[in-house]
């Protein structure tokens, strides 16, 4: 049903990008690989990744750098409020919103040249091959880096006006608080309400990432279109038994909070695996107390995280844990509390329409390509709510991301390149005006 | 079997001793509960319990007033070289071996003022009653106060001659080392030799102590027979599977090295709880690595112990453990590897004609009692190697031990120093000697 409808749509309204994107030149490889490559200079470590923290003289030097691009590409580059660079190329019409891309540059500590870098390297090629075409956009396109992503989509947040002010005070990997690392970027702690772009304000925002799992990479798919960005729950359980001698007290008389524990992991692997869907439900963390080879735990403290790209779904995957938790409590003579965690991290969903607009431009260039849930957190997700926002994804070798290994080869994000051309044609040529 | 067999061996051989013991006064449970009160005051901490770690000012305190008490009751008072004190009554046949009995008041940080204190209280008991009948024995009798036996049963190791020289620099609770320790008790810990008792050089060495497990205070028996105190192995467990990203990693793709530990938990509980026997099998600790919430877990180290009274039967259990980690790893998509930790604790029997021997001295005074292992150390699995060794259990309130909340009655105590005379007399008149 869904690819009939796919079809008919761009049939309708992408036609005109398609033939469009034929007079545009491909993306570069070459040029990206060099771009990523220059990145890496930025903050490299001896494992070959980077350490290029949000703040740090490392991220402020390749912000430096694509600054820099951005200028020789012709751009008008800002700095909001928030310490996001914007780079502003005027459109034909300028009554009409802008269409945003773009992504990160930040790392976590020991990270690597990919997460965020491709999805910034490939906007900068779209305004390449928009150049190199001598082609003017209906409307505004605006490339951007935000700021601080990893250390919880920081600049996105302020973007959309919904930064906590608590946030402010928390000390970032750098040694600078936010506030003093907003600052230091260029950025105007004290006047973040000025970087805050109104729902409806923009046309849409495309973002392409890394995709971080192995799906394309081991179905050897070219393309991921992100249906929407997972939402994510964590809790604190509690598991408490009766801590005793494990010499003199016999398997049948013991309350093994461990032995509880263990039950209620497997149940909770087994309702996310059985259960149809994408669902993940994960124990990452685990303490037995006291914790002594030779004392029956009494009391097993482990984390629970659960991610869906639908709320309801997440509800559901709980309320099957919570249910077989108390058997197993029952069973086991121990008592079973979850305690929810806030990490507000609801589901976001990309535009309908834009996952087909981005398949669509695939097929287009004859890239494979699949739907999929992105199980990580992605700036695109804040601009969701006050967008229409697409993302897509190219393949990560291994899945592997946060790490020095992280690789994508220079041929998977020219074909991004070139998908996220195809997507800002189409909208600009109006795919989403019906 | 058993039981009729014991029936015949008691007529033949306890019968003198069973006459005999008519014309004891019976323990005296104000007696023994006013001298657990006397010894609670060193070392008494807020909890009610009491800190009188080994070496410290407390346990010295606490041996010189039992060392007053035998002095009191006419026993000649010795510390051998290491550490343990020694209270001699003299037999009426010179020629004769020493009948040895007693246990050690030394505790745990934050312990309780029952393990150990009741065996060294009833000893005395046994002594007092002796001296009001106006009784010698044939034989010489040993009332002994172990030094340090919950930092490792070293008094009792020393006396079998198997302390290892590199024991001695390990620093105690006290803050001393066991050297300096040794010392400060009146010790001396460069002639340990001279304290080493030779196979067969005793007549036999009895034990009583509360049974630390609640299943005689459960089932309202009184009299434990020990059929010996278990061994014990010790394995770090590691379990590698594949550290990944919890969002982006569908379920059917990880190999989550928490969820094949968990599988490992279960198994090696069902395998102690199903296999025929009173083995026991624990898993006291637990590790997921990275630790993180929103990872996979990539390794998970925990602790293996198994306790039973049969080196074989651990050995069995050990064996049936491995074979189902073998098929968990295979299933999980990880390796899972046991290292066997040096713990040096072989299963020790009790001799089966002491077991004979106190049980019909508890059906003598009418106490019920019943055949049990101890699952956890004493020095009598020492005393084991070099002479006919026997335990006598009294209950523990809940089977609490190592805590201020340890608690055994005046009653009980008094029913096991009663068990533990008749003991005494029936060894004395021969009942080891068919």
């Amino acid at each position: 049903m869904t690819r009939m409808f796919t079809l008919a749509f761009a049939f309708l309204a992408v036609a005109a990008a398609a033939a469009q994107a034929g007079e545009f030149p491909a993306a570069s490889p070459e040029r990206m690989e060099a771009r990523i490559k220059a990145l890496a200079k930025f903050g490299a470590n001896a494992a070959g990744g980077v350490d290029r923290v949000a703040y740090s003289p490392a991220d402020i030097a390749g912000r430096a750098y694509i600054k820099g691009l951005m200028q020789e590409l012709g751009l008008e580059v800002r700095i909001d409020s928030g310490g996001n660079i914007i780079g502003r190329r005027q459109g034909r019409e300028p009554d009409l919103r802008s269409i945003m891309f773009g992504s990160h540059i930040d790392s976590v500590p020991g990270g690597g040249n990919y997460d965020g870098d491709v999805g910034v390297v490939s906007a900068l090629e779209v305004i390449d091959l928009l150049n190199a075409a001598g082609h003017v956009t209906r409307h505004p396109l605006e490339v951007v880096v935000f700021s601080n992503e990893e250390g919880g989509l920081v600049g996105s947040l302020v973007m959309i006006g919904a930064l906590k002010p608590a946030a402010l005070d928390v000390v970032s990997h750098s040694g600078l608080t936010i506030r003093d690392g907003i600052d230091i970027l260029g950025g105007d702690s004290e006047r973040l309400a000025a970087a805050v772009v109104k729902p409806g304000a923009l046309k849409a925002f495309i973002e392409l990432h890394i995709e971080q799992g192995a799906i394309l990479d081991e179905a050897e798919i070219e393309i991921g279109v992100v249906e929407g960005i997972v939402g994510i729950r964590w809790w604190d359980v509690t598991i408490d038994g009766f801590a005793n001698h494990a010499g003199t007290t016999p398997m049948n008389r013991r309350r093994d909070a461990l032995v509880a524990a263990a039950r209620l992991t497997l149940a909770i692997n087994q309702v996310a695996l059985e259960m149809p869907g994408r669902q993940v439900a994960t124990v990452g963390r685990i303490r037995a107390e006291p914790g002594a080879p030779n004392v029956i735990p009494g009391r097993v403290v482990m984390s629970l995280e659960v991610r869906d790209l639908e709320l309801a779904k997440m509800e559901q995957v709980f309320a099957e844990i919570e249910m077989r938790a108390a058997k197993i409590a029952d069973q086991t003579g121990t008592s079973i509390r979850f305690d929810l965690i806030d990490v507000d991290s609801h589901p976001e969903p990309t535009d309908p329409r834009l996952r087909r607009i981005i398949a669509r431009a695939a097929q287009m260039y004859g890239y494979s390509y699949r739907l999929m849930p992105s199980g990580a957190g992605h700036d695109a997700q804040d601009l969701a709510t006050i967008t229409p926002t697409g993302m897509i994804f190219v393949p990560s070798r291994g899945g592997i991301s946060h790490s020095p290994r992280e690789f994508t080869s220079p041929r998977h994000m020219a074909n991004g390149a070139d998908v996220l051309l195809g997507t800002v044609l189409a909208i600009d040529q109006g795919a989403l005006d019906n």
